[in-house]
This record gives C-alpha cells, sequence and structure tokens, in this order.
C-alpha cells in the first residue's frame, strides 16, 4: 500500500491526532526494567510494553535514531527489533524515521536499504537543503513515503527558516511551494511543522493545503500549546497529526504500573487534541 | 587536541590536499575479498588495506555513514573496526563523520555518544537547516570539531543554497557569514563547498577567509574540475583538502594488485592537488 494511503487510512479512521515518539533513551527507563538485561533488550522490551499501552491511541509512532545509534550495536538490536514488532503485530500503523537523513544518488540507495528494506519503515524524514536531489531519491517506491522538515520547532529553527527573500516570501514558504508544487509528483509527501511558531505553522497550512498531512512537534516540552493547533487540521479535520515523545513514554513512575500510566497520559494527549480538533 | 589544530597540523605538514572518503559500498568489493567472510569483516578488511595504501597521502579520511548503516549490524562493526583502525595506527589523521546528523539538546547528546565517545570521529558534518541550535550542540568539548555544509555540490543544491535574499546576498552566503560571525566562537569550525560551483566556492572562501579549512567534494563523478580550485587554497596554500571517494577507493583492478593501484591513483590526485595549489 502507498505510504500516503496507509497514514491517511489511519487519521480518517482512528479519531486520533497523536503521534508517539519512541525516543527511549535507556538511561531514562525505569531501573527494575533495565535489571539483568542487556541494553538492546532492556529498550526493546520497554517499547513493546510502549506500544502494547499505546496502539490504539496512536495515527502513527516516530522513533528518531539518534537514541539508537548512541549504543552501538545493542541499539540496532533495539531498533530492528522495535519496529519489527510494531510491523508484525500492528501492520496498520505507520513508522516514521526521524534520521534527517539526506543523501542522494549511491548514498541515498544505502539509506533506503537501511531504513526501508532492512528496518521496515514507512516514512523516512529528510532536511530540504540539499534540494530535490535528496527527495527524489526516495519517491521511487509508493510504499515509502517522505516526510520534509518545512518549519521546525527549535528555537533556532527562524535562524535560516525564516529569512526573508527577494521574492517577498520567507525560505520556509518557498520549500512548502516547491513541495506542492514540484516535488510532489507522486503524492508520497508530507511535511513537518513545529507548534511553537503557530504563525507558520498556519502558514504552511495554507501553502500545502487541506488534504496534506502535517505533523507538528513542540507541544510540550519545547513550549508549544496545543490551543495555537485550532484551525490547521486541514480537511475533515484528520490531516494534522502531533508528535510527543518524552511527555508520554516517560509518563509513568516505578510506584504504580508504569505503563498504565503511559496509557492514561496518551488517551490525555488524544483527547486534548480531539478537543481543539473539533473546536 | 582541539580539533582544528589537528586538522592544521596536518594540512601544514603533510604537503597535501586529499581527502579520502571511504564509502565502501559492499558490492563493490573485490570479489575475492569478499569470499569466505563475514559481511563487516569484508568491508573492514578492504578499509583496513585501502588506509594502509594511502595514510602518506591523506590529510584525513571521510567516512559517509550511509554506506554501513545499510549493513546493520555487520555494517556497525565493519564502521567501528576501520575508526578504531585509523585511530590506534595512525592517529594524526582527522576523522570525519559525514552523516549530516543534526539534532538538538537530547538528541544532539545521542549522537555525540555515537560519532565521538564510541566511534571516535574528530568531526561531525551537520546540515544547518536548523540553525545554531544543532550546531552549538557539537561545539563543548574542542577535541571535537563541526563541519558544516555551506553550498553542495549536487545538482539540486541551488534549488535552496542560492536562492536571492531580500538583503541582495544569497542564502549559502549567509550561512556562511554566520558561522564566521556568530556560530564559530570557539573556532572549531569548518566548512565544505562544492567544486561542481566553482563561482560560489570561492564566495565562500572569501567569506571565510584565508585561515579556515574548506573541504571541497564533487571532482571526478560529479563533474567538479580540480582546475576550478586554484586559487582557492587559503593561507600558505594549506587550507583547502578535497574529497575523492570512489575514484581513489575502487580504481584498484582485480587482475594485478589491487591496494597498490589505489595507492598510486590516491598518489596521482594528490600531486594533481598539489600543483594546483602551488600554481
Amino acid at each position: 500500500m502507498k505510504f500516503i494511503t496507509k497514514l491517511k487510512r489511519r487519521l480518517d479512521t482512528l479519531n486520533s491526532h497523536l503521534c508517539v515518539g519512541l525516543d527511549s533513551q535507556y538511561d531514562r527507563i525505569p531501573q527494575d526494567l533495565r535489571k539483568n538485561k542487556e541494553t538492546g533488550r532492556a529498550i526493546f522490551d520497554f517499547n513493546r510494553r510502549i506500544v502494547d499501552a499505546t496502539y490504539n491511541q496512536v495515527v502513527a509512532y516516530k522513533i528518531n535514531l539518534a537514541f539508537y545509534d548512541a549504543y552501538g550495536i545493542e541499539g540496532l538490536r533495539a531498533l530492528y527489533l522495535t519496529t519489527s514488532y510494531v510491523k508484525i503485530n500492528y501492520p496498520r500503523i505507520p513508522l516514521l524515521a526521524d534520521c534527517k537523513r539526506s543523501e542522494i544518488d549511491n548514498s541515498a540507495s544505502m539509506i533506503k536499504k537501511q531504513i526501508f528494506n532492512w528496518l521496515g519503515f514507512d516514512c523516512i524524514m529528510v532536511t530540504p537543503w540539499f534540494g530535490y536531489d535528496a527527495v527524489k531519491a526516495y519517491l521511487d517506491n509508493e510504499e515509502q513515503g517522505v516526510l520534509i522538515y518545512v518549519h521546525d520547532s527549535n528555537p533556532s529553527a527562524c535562524d535560516l527558516q525564516d529569512l526573508k527573500l527577494k521574492n517577498g516570501k520567507f525560505l520556509y514558504e518557498v520549500v512548502a511551494e516547491k513541495i506542492v508544487n514540484k516535488w510532489n509528483q507522486n503524492g508520497n509527501i508530507i511535511v513537518e511543522a513545529g507548534s511553537t511558531y503557530p504563525r507558520q505553522l498556519k502558514r504552511v497550512r495554507q501553502i500545502v493545503g487541506e488534504e496534506m498531512p502535517i505533523l507538528t512537534a513542540g507541544i510540550g516540552s519545547q513550549g508549544g500549546s496545543i490551543k495555537d493547533l485550532k484551525g490547521l487540521f486541514g480537511k475533515n479535520r484528520r490531516r494534522l497529526f502531533v508528535n510527543i515523545s518524552r511527555a508520554v513514554i516517560f509518563s509513568g513512575t516505578d510506584r504504580v504500573d508504569y505503563f498504565e500510566t503511559v496509557a492514561k497520559t496518551a488517551k490525555r494527549f488524544r483527547q486534548e487534541l480531539l478537543k481543539i480538533a473539533k473546536n
């Protein structure tokens, strides 16, 4: 199935806007879950239980590979086990590879081998810095989608992205326009725009239209507000999804059942997002 | 030792401008070197012999991690063995991690764990798309340098990088200026500018000055010309180095001694570059 179809189907049928980021930093995993286990096994066991606790609340899972790469071969093992687990048990949930890999030609074909063929992700997240070459490398297989970082949520995202161009537009606007008018020929591209810059997020929605799914980030730890998402959910109010990582996966406490708390947290975020979407 | 000191010392003492890219794609390694070996071992054995054949010709080695990530745990093993081998046997040669990883805060600390602490690279290569946050994350340890892609060598590099800003400057010029005026506070940043855009490469040299090392790419397979590098070598003609990957490491043939040919190829490129540098 085409990536974009898989994602839209999930958005259309689940009645949720929550994407959970499995940024499962080893040393933040509860100690009793790490005890007597190899690092890779501990991370995977944690993820497996996070996924089991949240799968019916989430549109997609996003995995920032940095949190796995840091642990070498053990991290890679955890990553492979995690993506395999989601694919086998919850095949309808899209998996996004947050790796910011922008490669071309030969090296892009290597990234595809890793991200899609080996790890089984559905979508790769790339920066537009190298232009269309780094995007088109990932467009030849319809099952494999591409997410482009159009406007990010971090404080210095504006350093480049908000520069004003000679034609009067901002750089991030031109990127969004290029995606819509030129790059998205096979309809398999989605975009990211951070919630910490609500004006720019709104503008990205205007440019990409009501139909294209937007992933947003920065809610919670980075200071973005759910309220600012009002009116930006796109067609049928089902075309925006919001990544939340640590505030969900590390919301448990050791004292009560960790994963019950995680499930409740995910449910709470889902409901908050639904309220704004329907408002 | 500070990364920039290590790199400049190498540039000052070796009389070479050649950087060799260990983009050692498994299926391009001569078949008899792959026979009866696990993938990771075969890639490492190949790299080890490439390094032994070229170490006295090269300023630095650059490794694009994509060529290792593609082979999962075996690729990671090859990568670890390769960086360890260079560090132990040729500790004066800087190792550049071509991974285009632009992370911030928490996830950047994970990348540092991987790239610097575990793999022992001397320099990480990052895109400026996310602004200063993604650069400063790597500036706190002087042994660890940062290379920023200012203007790339691929055909669509101009999609964004050559956009004209309202202030009359091109985007890549503003990035170079930000590096010089704001980001490079501890003097540990270097830049990349592709040889396939000689006008822009020249402009980058003007902006960053004669002292900052520039890595250039795109010679050979991408159509860049060594002749166009004339006059761009910076202070004492020792501040430019040129990455060449496949044209060196896959220059051997099966019939004669593969690595003797590789050594000759590296020597030839070194001499060609020296001729232009001194011209």
